[in-house]
């Protein structure tokens, strides 16, 4: 018997901070058959509101430090409103959202960045096994559709700020042990372009050896580093497909025919 | 076969706005053995928030109205900050807390209130079939705490702002289709007192004739009079024991020996 499916799509400030991108994704998502996971990120939302409220954003090193006054900011922008907004509007399409801190049915515990060279403060890492794959099971069985907001909990009480791509990589390899996953990370341009001045010049598959390539040769702009790694570290962990590409494209892409898709090799 | 039992206990603005009382109610509640739920109002935190905003309080009339920026406010304070606080807390109790808004699960949709003398702007009126009482249901078959925002929506994709006595009276009624309920609000005092100045003049059990004459005799203050409108609305439509007390004799209130009890008629 094969197991069946779960697809975990992660949006991120793109559709956010669009509201008819947002309305636009959020339709094609609702309309998706099967067991699906939704992951979110923040976009300016935090940021606005932090400025609003005078409370200074945190660097150091050029790294952004989450105190605590910033993370009730993450929690009641990420938690609160972008994730019950999200909740609402998939309800009104038709899809059974429930929305999630990684505290809510202990479904991701997390660990306080260890203290090496900076404190990046409430900052929680994903560990191997911080996802809790049988609760996230409870509510894909009962119908449900999780929608992640980037907090989690470390299990003695605290909250802390994760990366919405992590969590999002976290889940679809986690989630392989019960489900053949599917992961797609949702961003503003059509998928990882051959020439970051042409929007159509958009690389339909890269391997692992080709990312490899990519990065000794300073020809993947280096904010894609990091989500390119997740990608691969998904697939490389037992994700069955893994592609990067539009929000507006998601029907696209779940066709093969958007985005551009990692493979370990061709 | 008799009906299994389950709990609805309501904090308010004393709880979520101490610190020390936050932590005691919290592993009192966490300790409680059986399937319940926990309803949360929101404190200062929010009127904290907008203030800090420069957002206006509006009111009209002496009532409060909930305007667009009123409702981000609530629902990044009530849905996000609160509910993500009390939940990784029940968890680090050993309770599986599922922090919820009426929008999650399409557990509790509202209807804006009709526009009669004031327009109350983004406020939900709980309907007769406001709870979706089977959805409510698998989260606590599948041994999940339900922990309720004052949040609700409409199911058109819009949130509103809903009293959170009147949510934890209709998940009470609500789910007597399935649980013999009881409900607990609780509050500053020790129960509803015979003498306002005197904190241990709590009247242990009111008949609703008694509350009646209290309130045409003025010997209720006026605050109290929706808190108790709202207990004797569950208990008259079938909820098996409602009763308000203090946060911290949560255990001796459940032995009921602390609080005020309402019964029908003695």
């Amino acid at each position: 018997m094969s197991a069946s499916r779960l697809l975990i799509v992660k949006i991120g400030g793109n559709v956010i901070d669009n509201i008819e991108a947002q309305n636009n994704f959020l339709e094609s998502f609702a309309a998706l058959p099967g067991k699906k996971i939704l992951v979110h990120g923040g976009g300016k939302l935090a940021t606005d509101l932090a400025g609003r409220m005078a409370v200074p954003v945190k660097m150091v090193e050029g790294r952004r430090i989450t105190d605590d006054e910033n993370l009730k900011i993450a929690t009641m922008v990420y938690a609160g409103l972008i994730n019950k907004t999200l909740v609402a509007k998939l309800q009104a399409a038709g899809c059974d959202a429930l929305g999630l801190s990684g505290a809510d049915g202990n479904a991701i515990q997390t660990m306080k960045r260890p203290v090496r060279d900076i404190d990046y403060g409430l900052v929680g890492d994903v560990m191997h096994d911080s996802v809790n794959v049988a609760g996230i099971k409870k509510f894909l069985d009962a119908g449900f559709t999780p929608v992640f907001s980037a907090i989690t909990h470390n299990g003695l009480g605290q909250l802390l700020n994760t990366n919405a791509d992590t969590i999002a990589s976290a889940l679809a390899v986690s989630m392989t042990s019960v489900y053949e996953t599917s992961l797609v990370y949702c961003f503003e341009k059509k998928g990882v372009l051959r020439d970051i001045n042409a929007e159509d010049s958009v690389i339909p598959e890269i391997t692992q050896a080709e990312f490899e390539s990519m990065k000794a040769n300073n020809t993947v702009a280096a904010g894609m580093i990091p989500k390119l790694q997740n990608a691969f570290d998904a697939i490389g962990k037992g994700v069955s497909d893994v592609t990067i590409g539009s929000a507006d494209s998601l029907h696209l892409i779940q066709q093969s025919r958007s985005g551009t898709r990692m493979v370990l090799r061709k």
